[in-house]
Order: structure tokens, then sequence, then C-alpha cells
């Protein structure tokens, strides 16, 4: 399996892409809880893997989050 | 602990109570989404617990997301 698949990168660009996407109709903070649920979502609900690489992939989604959000609001704020 | 915590039952309150808390200002997928993240967020920032307990309240919280949003969307259906 692709080693990036899954790590903190990938879901930065990921969240990214997302708010870019819903840009028009939903806040930044709004695409990422969104986009957050669905992946959590997906990733529990896969059987075959193992309890700690459910938690890794989600610890690593959670990661991303936060500094895609630290991101989103440094720009608001130089945007005042 | 309270056996009553992190079960089914207490995150479909959870979440009608966020629903019912910013209706003025999200749709009711919107509080969702911004509950699981925080709850989600917070299980897995919790180093006391064993994953397999994690990836359980992560499902409990899961299943009830569901089947509160199978209800709002019932009533939506209702209300056209």
């Amino acid at each position: 399996m692709d080693s990036h698949l899954f790590s903190v990168d990938y879901f930065k660009k990921a969240l990214k892409k997302q708010i870019k996407k819903n840009g028009n109709r939903l806040t930044p903070v709004q695409s990422m809880n969104s986009y957050y649920h669905s992946v959590v979502s997906a990733i529990i609900q896969d059987k075959i893997n193992k309890n700690f690489e459910l938690i890794r992939r989600i610890r690593h989604l959670d990661e991303a989050y936060q500094a895609v959000n630290e991101e989103v609001l440094q720009k608001q704020q130089q945007q005042q």
C-alpha cells in the first residue's frame, strides 16, 4: 500500500481540497467537519484493519485537521 | 463508570441537543458534524484507554449519528 496514504500530509491535502471545493457554500470549519465525519465513519467501519491501525489513521486525520485549522485562522487574521 | 456513558443512546441524546442548540445558525448535519469532530478528537487524544475501547466509543457515536440523521431526514420529508 502507498505509505503516503492516511499520513498527516495526505489528510492535510484532502482537507484543503474540501475547503476549496465547498468554498461558496460552507465555511472552512464546516467543510473540514464534514470531511472528518465521513472519513472517520469509513475508517471505523473497515473491519479488515486492526484497532491499532484504525486509531493511527484517525490520529493522523485529527493532527491534519488541527494544522489546517491553524492555517485557516492565521489567514483570516491577516485579512482583518 | 456510568455504563450509559458513551453508549449509542448517550450519543443520540447529545447529538439531538446539539442540533437544537445550534438550530438558528447551523443545519442539523452541520451541528452533528461539529459534535462528531469534537468528540472523536477528544476520544483519540485520551491516552488512558485501550485501542479497543476507543474504537468501541467511536463506533457508538457513529451509529448514533446515522440514527439521528435518519430521523432528521424523515422529519424533513414529512414537512415537504
